[in-house]
This record gives structure tokens, sequence and C-alpha cells, in this order.
């Protein structure tokens, strides 16, 4: 238990280190020795975790999905509004989120498939998507897999913006502007008045979310040290 | 206006051999010899018309912006999609609207102002809003700066999606999704209806623009002879 606490924690160190130095340096110039260097770590033991630069790449990518799923919600519209905030308060707190889309919006990273995580994005609010229609919440018009792709891509482009203009200070009030420029639009009336779009679920989900984080973490220290 | 028309045809040639340096190679890592190489160009024809690698940068990010005011509208909004159904062609065929907006996301080019590009759409989109505002085309609640805002960068993310995708050929697609899920939140619906929002009205404005070019291209080969 305590080593496979600390294999973990070193994983997590790796992945940081690793970020951080795509995030500087940009995906192709950045060699495994720099990597090493900024996670203190041996070669043996990076390698035991990751087989390549490539590899360490797609690790960063992937820690932009949530290792544990939202509260269901009644209204399963409201499971795609907390995504979109919980999202944004990663993008701002969380340097290995930050790191991971900005790999994936990286021109310059010709060695990965960009092309993975926005259907990873895609194929998450789709599912939401599909659930909510099965319970009647979408309006008849709507083509799910062109809404799912709107948002993937409108969320992108805005999280962009808001880092190029503000280091993306205002990005929880532009999400919230771009859910309520649609959502009128794919659900019905009676859902609408009943989805919570504020600022105020979103500080909440933020709370919560950094309350459970750290818990888990002080639970890998404890078993680490165990 | 030989001349005249020799010195736009050499600046034209140069800003699309920077365009096609900076997309190969980004821009922090592009040169002004691999420009001229490129261009087939001596040093001091280019410091004639660009005195630095940012100088030439600027003029790419500059070249997104149409040359040319589209046709005014009696429906202002109409002229909002139609600038976003051009802008999607545009990028689809040229080159250096292409490399503009590369520029203007890539998060490697360190020494250009990246907020400018993004300024500059904001507020293109914000004018048009303003005067569809003034006619009551727009539902009173809506606030110009967030919906061109969001405009801005939605229609940003979609692009790099979908040519992350599919190398952009279903933009005017996602382009009228885009529209089709905004438009019916800030605009009255005696305006929606009087919007064209179709595949065929971007294919029209689409062969018009390309007529246009081909026409101002022709006048100028003309006048560099004369």
């Amino acid at each position: 238990m305590a080593q496979q606490a600390r294999a973990i924690r070193t994983r997590r160190v790796i992945l940081e280190s690793a970020a951080a130095v795509f995030a500087e340096r940009g995906y192709e110039r950045t060699t495994i020795g720099e990597i090493l260097v900024r996670a203190g770590l041996t070669k043996g033991a990076l390698y035991f975790h990751f087989a390549s630069k490539e590899d360490l790449a797609l690790g960063v990518l992937a820690a932009q999905m949530l290792d544990e799923p939202l509260t269901p919600q009644p209204v399963k519209l409201q499971e795609l509004v907390d995504q979109g905030f919980l999202l944004a308060h990663r993008l701002q707190c969380d340097p290995l989120v930050r790191a991971s889309v900005a790999l994936a919006l990286d021109s310059g990273a010709m060695g990965i498939d960009r092309a993975a995580p926005f259907r990873a994005w895609i194929d998450q609010v789709s599912e939401v998507l599909m659930a909510a229609k099965a319970q009647g919440e979408l309006l008849v018009h709507v083509n799910v897999t062109d809404t799912a792709e709107l948002f993937s891509g409108a969320f992108a482009g805005i999280q962009t913006m808001s880092q190029i203009l503000c280091d993306r200070n205002d990005l929880t009030h532009r999400v919230l502007v771009l859910l309520r420029h649609v959502m009128p639009t794919i659900c019905t009336p009676a859902v609408l008045i009943r989805l919570e779009m504020t600022e105020s679920r979103a500080r909440q989900l933020a709370v919560e979310y950094d309350a459970n984080r750290l818990r888990h973490e002080e639970n890998l220290t404890e078993s680490a040290r165990a």
C-alpha cells in the first residue's frame, strides 16, 4: 500500500515536471533530460512510469479528464453545466490541467495525436447530452454530435482567448456566457428554468473539488508514510 | 502606378513566404534568412517593406482582416453571419489567412502581442452588434461585449478543432452550427426568420469573394506591366 501510494506520487511529480517543461519549451524542443532535472529523479525512476517523451505527453493529456465523476444530478444538463465550471476552475488552478490543454492546442506538437483529446472531450459531452435526450430534456431538433462538437470547440477557443487576454481570470464568466447563449436553443423551457447557471454555483463546485483533492492528497501522504 | 503595383505584389510575396515559414517552423525558430530564401528576394527588398521579424509577424497577423468591407445588408446581423462564412472560406483557401490565425494562436510566439488579433476580432464583431442593436435587432438583455467575445473565442476554437480533426473541411458546417445555436438567444424572432444561415449562402459568398480577388490580382498584374 505504502509502495503504491509512493508510486502514485512519483508519477504525479513526473507529469507535473513534464507539464512545466512542455509549457516552457513547447513539445518539440523538450528533452527527457530536462524533465529528469526538473523532477529530481533518475532515468530508471522515470522509465519505470513512462517509456518515451510521447508517452509522457499522453500522460499529461490524460490529466485533464476528471479522476472522479461529478455528482449525478436529476437534470442531466446540470452535469454539463457543472463540467464546464469545473474545467474552468481546474484550468485556473492546476498547472497539469493547463499544460494538458496547452499541449492539445500546441500546433508545434507534431509527434502526438492532437485529435485524441478533442475526441475525448466530444465523447464526454455527447454522453451527457445523450442522457439528457433520453430524459426528454433536449428540444427535438438537437443533433447531439453537432452540439457536443460545438461545446468542445467553443470551450477550447474561449479558454485560449481568456488565457491570452487576462491569464484566465475571467474564464468562469466566459463559460457562463457560453452556457447562457447556447442552453436556451437546446433544452426545453421547463428544464431551462431548473438549470443553475450562476457564478455562485461555480464557486461552490470549486470549493468542493479543492476539498476533495486535498483529502485525496492527505490520504496518499499517510499511505506513503505507513 | 506600375511601381506601386509591383510594390504591392512584392509585399504579398514576402508575407506569403513569411507565413509559410512561420507555419512550418513556428514563430520563434523562424529566421529572416529563411524567409528571404523562400521569397527569392534580397535583404534590401525585404527591409524596404518590413523592419524586423516581429514586423513581418504583424503583417501576417493583419492579413486576416478583410481588405474590402462586406456588402452592407438591411439586416445588420446578416453581416455577422456573412463575416463568419467568409472567414471560414478564407481559412480554407488562403495560406496567408491560415498562417495569420495560426500565429495568433501559437503559444510559442512569445515575442508578439497575441492579444491584438483577438481584440481586433472582438472589435469587428462588436461594431456589427452595436449597429444591430441600434436597429432594434437584438433582444434587450444582450450585452454586446460578452456576445462579441463569445463569437470571437468560440470561432477561434471551432476552427482549431476543425483543423485538427479534418483539415478544416467541415468548417462551414461548424460555423453554421455555432450561428444556429447562438442567434436565437440574441436576436428578435422577426429578425431571426429573415436571417439567411445556410450552406448555399456560404457558397455564394465564397464564389463572389474569389471572383473579386481574381479581378483584383489581374488589375495588379496589368498595372505592374504598364
